[in-house]
């Protein structure tokens, strides 16, 4: 971890907000349009667009470029290893189903994992114009011009927490049904509709429970360091490693992340 | 009628969106801030904030300067009868659990009744940026600078159609739960989490229903000149007026709302 110690993080926090930038200007001339829908094999309605690899493509070509030692792991067009410990994680267009549906939910989502540990971290929303990202030396969203220090809120009683997650028909198995269930009973409100941006919004002290199942690990990977930033603490619902996906529960604190797991393992 | 139809529309569409402004600047200095969160009684869980009352008075007041004769039916203060046959519809922060969680989806309601049928809205979203708008002569889009003309899509078969609703547990009767369930069985995706913002994207053309529960009336009424602007269509789930609220269904085309309603009386 030597190397990932002595990084520069702000010069590849740089580097992949400027990915982010790139990645937009590939991805919104779809946003709002009609979309030729294609349905991925074996999904429940996963739409790829040419938004998703557009923007895929332009961020695989600047990385190879800048950083040819570098590995990369995106959503549509797979796992190229490197030779530096570092990996880039993308997911163009992580919410495409609120992408196709014109909602402003949808994010680009760019990761930069050290041995498989995710170390930097980038959610970007091109159409509201805001930037969260993270990395070893704390959290931040850009908006409008300014940047703001992400903080989770205070620790409160699961019974006032706010719990997100997606949708609830991403949980297909009865013992998932049953902790998103047990959750919601256990929480003040659930919120649904979210993707990415809710674990976002929990870094900023907006609510306190993010959780989605069946996660990927590009769809998790470049929120932990957001998260992690803010004072968050993530792990799979089994108290697993949640880098690499699965089904993941993070909280605005390790306590409530504790009180949470408890209610999954009742 | 003759009053209305010889109205200046673009006037009154005017002084709705420079209202929306005020409302926004009341509004914004509280979003993603620690709030305050009060209950109603009898809301499973309604928070009404400093920004929703500091909007709405701002708005009352330049309604009431303006215009001394007509009425006001606002979210936060009530009813103030006008004699014009005008009535404002004004809902500060709709969305307020979205708003309270720091999502990017609630939105300033805001319409202009005549002779209680509503004729303008608008719904603007300043944490975004855009503002959609409709009155007789139809619905638009404002975002960064430009003005986009909204339109319904095509028709397409209720088994393709893509459903919206705010929440599943704001269907509270077995009635209720059974409309959302049949619906949801017998489209192809449903989405939740949107409030406002779902009835605005089919009118752009993005999703093909967009259906509550118990709706007020000044969360629908301002939604009505948009969706049927961009030439989409709305009732109450038993083909009722939908101008003051309850159960309320909207559709891209009048024979597609005629299909879901169809399921709904299955």
């Amino acid at each position: 971890m030597n190397l990932a110690r002595n990084t520069d993080w702000s010069e590849f926090t740089r580097f992949a907000k400027h990915l982010a930038e790139e990645a937009a200007r590939a991805i919104m001339p779809h946003f709002r349009q009609d979309l030729a829908v294609e349905v991925k094999s074996g999904a429940i309605w996963d739409p790829v667009t040419e938004a998703d690899r557009g923007a895929e493509r332009v961020m695989r070509h600047h990385i190879e470029t800048h950083f040819p030692d570098h590995g990369i792991l995106g959503e549509e067009f797979g796992a190229k290893k490197g030779t530096s410990g570092f990996t880039w994680i993308l997911d163009p267009v992580d919410g495409t189903r609120a992408f196709i549906c014109g909602m402003p939910t949808w994010a680009t989502l760019i990761g930069l994992n050290f041995e498989g540990e995710p170390m930097l971290g980038v959610m970007s929303q091109p159409f509201v114009g805001e930037v969260f990202f993270g990395n070893p030396e704390g959290a931040w969203v850009d908006y409008r011009g300014t940047t703001r220090r992400l903080r989770v809120r205070p620790r409160r009683p699961l019974s006032d927490a706010v719990l997100t997650t997606t949708a609830p028909e991403l949980y297909r198995t009865d013992h998932e049904k049953a902790v998103l269930a047990r959750l919601s009973a256990a929480t003040r409100l659930t919120r649904y509709g979210g993707d990415a941006y809710f674990f976002c919004v929990m870094a900023a002290g907006q609510v306190d429970i993010a959780m989605d199942a069946r996660m990927e690990p590009y769809d998790i990977a470049p929120l932990l360091p957001i998260i992690r930033g803010a004072g968050g603490a993530a792990s799979t619902w089994d108290r697993g490693n949640p880098s690499l996906g699965g089904n993941v529960i993070t909280a605005s604190s390790a306590d409530l992340l504790e009180d949470a797991l408890a209610v999954i393992h009742a």
